[in-house]
């Protein structure tokens, strides 16, 4: 018998992968969390039937929503992670030595309970720069008086379910007010191929609240999309203006991101240009 | 009743799309050639089991494996495409006004019947410049005496079945034999995701022929593989040295490639610079 795990999407596209094993399956108070085994990606976590992240790739999607941000702003000390439960996002901020501090919001402790037992080697849960804090987003980014952070990082699941919320006008204008002058906000905008009304009104709503939002892309198999994309926000960085010191503390360490995939990522497909403007 | 059409790699992983409903089917004396309309991407083109090419999303391949080669030789004027029985590689080559002759040798009548007669959007037949061979493209690189061409594209199906001997040093010294100096050589290369070994063998193999053979990067729903590759061979021509007139005659007319798209595109990730050096 073989196993395989499908994501189908608007049933019209479908992705599988074989499966060896279960490892975790919950229904936790806000979605049903998984992690198994499969062929192709190793150990693999999907929420709510939808792909999440895997050993084998998680490197693509989690340098790419972090770097770019982290290499733009000189000595960034201060990072605010929104969701990002299975803590890689975290990891690849916390290889910046300028970081000091690193608050993380995810809602679901079964989430991060499944990746630190069954995927740890994704996070760098025992850094003491990392503050976990399990609530919800929208009301910490609403609510919070804290000083204002360098980088904030938007690794939120589809705008459906619990992470609709992170994904409109209001949600922005609170990052808007906990970042500093100066700051970067970098979140997944979804697929530009298979998801392109989504992505379009991301960026577009960011460039309602933010001076530039720029989209960015790259590979990331799990999402069976061809091509993902995340976004770069701000009201004074210049996306390309790469810090070379920054940059040079993680590029070694790093299996996809590069300065030329960063400056590449940013290549804007002439559909998109005409679609963006 | 919902009718999936899946293409499955190595029994790992495994991408599907919906389909409406069958519009050609036949057994030629090579392969199985098979037309259907799916809900995502349109007519689609599939042979013996495996996607070749939609209506939805033929530019990002075909764009992506022609202009790379044509915008970095100014005035090319004679072009040989290898396979490229749907039309779409040639339809792209023959928007470069300094086009003179282009010769195509496809192996399979019945592939490019079926594409004429139901995506027939997709070539340019009719253009007076294209010689069409339908013949044996092994024999061809080896036997003919033909003036040289600026420009060689392997738009070839995977390496196995009749694609096979595409794909080895005996086949490329061929090619090299009827490129003129400062040519170029451009070909798919498969998926470096999911494809990896045949793709690094392919780009080893041009090396030991060409001065230069550099591997670049897209997205190509259809194949399934997050990202698709096509490799930029040659012995005197820098792919990075895109010719402004050359480009000027093509690019506002596409819809995926432009001049950022390609120096992106070359862009080779920390894992694969380790591996290729």
């Amino acid at each position: 018998m073989s196993l395989w795990y499908y994501e189908t999407f608007d049933d019209r596209i479908r992705f599988g992968l074989r499966v060896e094993h279960t490892l975790f399956a919950k229904q936790s108070d806000y979605q049903y969390v998984e992690v198994f085994k499969t062929v192709e990606l190793g150990k693999t976590l999907a929420i709510d039937g939808i792909y999440m992240t895997s050993e084998g790739d998680e490197h693509y999607y989690h340098e790419m929503i972090v770097h770019p941000a982290m290499v733009t702003v000189p000595g960034a000390r201060r990072v605010l992670i929104i969701g990002g439960g299975d803590g890689g996002t975290a990891r690849e901020v916390l290889r910046h030595p300028s970081v000091e501090k690193v608050v993380m919001v995810e809602i679901d402790q079964v989430v991060v309970d499944a990746c630190k037992a069954h995927m740890p080697e994704l996070g760098s849960w025992d850094d003491p720069r990392l503050e976990l804090i399990i609530g919800d987003a929208i009301e910490y980014v609403k609510q919070a008086h804290v000083e204002p952070f360098d980088v904030i990082v938007l690794d939120g699941s589809d705008p459906v379910g619990p992470a609709e919320g992170l994904f409109n006008v209001d949600f922005y204008k609170g990052v808007s007010r906990l970042l500093r002058d100066g700051g970067v906000f970098s979140l997944q905008s979804e697929s530009p191929m298979i998801q392109r009304p989504v992505f379009l009104e991301v960026v577009q709503t960011l460039r309602t609240i933010f001076k530039t939002a720029q989209p960015y892309f790259g590979p990331v198999l799990l999402y069976g999309g061809a091509q993902w994309s995340w976004t770069f926000a701000s009201n004074t960085v210049d996306p390309l203006a790469i810090d070379e010191a920054q940059l040079a503390h993680v590029e070694d360490g790093c299996k996809y991101y590069n300065r030329d995939i960063h400056r590449g990522a940013f290549a804007l497909p002439n559909d998109l240009r005409r679609q963006l403007g």
